[in-house]
């Protein structure tokens, strides 16, 4: 929960992780070293979400399991584009808030990558956060958030739960 | 708790860091951000060392503190230096390991920065790992681990310890 105002829209993150805060290996990687356990929750979850927010380089891989959903991504192209149950969307030219507003998206999960998340935790849209902590050290790779600056965002600890037996972490934020 | 060989010696890594695993605005910056909680911690788990290892960075940051303490400095300098209590070691010269059996050191702390760590756990130094994550999301600042190359080292989660109500959380692997 990160300390700030509440707003209409519910913003939740979720990342899986490495213990030293890695969630790839370089930005087209995909996340397919996260435990079943981590997975499962993460399914749960988003079908309880009524959009997905995902930068370009995630959309790219995870493009199949997002086509039943309704997805916003982030893109640096100027125009708003479908194309499917996707909506491409420049930040800086249409209002992202708006839009979800005038889609009636109440629940949307931001789903990386390390450019997004920074994007929404700057912008006030990150209103929750579920971290999950695989049991790994990667020592290189693409950082959780992808700040400029480095700032001191604070947020309070809701819980913790073991996933698995090796120790899988579910905090949540 | 590392997945490899036992060693006479036992290493146990000891790290602050944020929710996005960054122990650092710069690598000359200080860890003046870390709880009370978890501050209390580190200092009895300290006063149960035989010596300390840091690098250049973190021993001018941590020198007073230190000033007691058996301490090795893992620099890139070639020649063995003692000064006080701190002895400058450079590890391609020198042997650390035979440096401190000689010294008969039996537990010994890593405590940064993100270079030392990342040496230790690639030279199987690095037995027990104390990771307090604090509460903050940094977006920038100095990775934990500071490796050159993406790997994937196990780790078993030991236990999970909640220091406070703001929720500083103590994992032990």
């Amino acid at each position: 929960m990160q300390v700030r105002m509440k707003s209409k829209i519910k913003f939740i993150g979720f990342v899986a992780a490495s213990i030293d805060g890695r969630i790839a290996r370089g930005k087209k990687s995909g996340t397919n070293w996260t435990s079943r356990e981590d997975w499962n929750f993460f399914q749960q979850a988003l079908a309880k979400m009524d959009a997905v927010i995902v930068g370009r380089n995630t959309y790219e891989i995870a493009k199949t399991k997002l086509k039943r959903r309704n997805t916003i991504v982030l893109t640096s192209q100027s125009a708003l584009k479908q194309n499917g149950s996707a909506t491409f969307l420049n930040s800086v030219k249409h209002n992202l808030v708006k839009f979800l507003r005038e889609k009636k998206h109440k629940k949307v999960a931001i789903v990386g990558g390390g450019k997004i998340y920074d994007y929404c935790l700057r912008h006030q849209m990150l209103d929750e956060l579920f971290i999950t902590i695989e049991p790994y050290v990667f020592t290189s790779g693409v950082s959780m958030f992808l700040g400029k600056e480095f700032k001191k965002y604070p947020f309070m600890l809701v819980s913790v739960k073991k996933l698995n037996k090796k120790g899988s972490l579910l905090l949540k934020y």
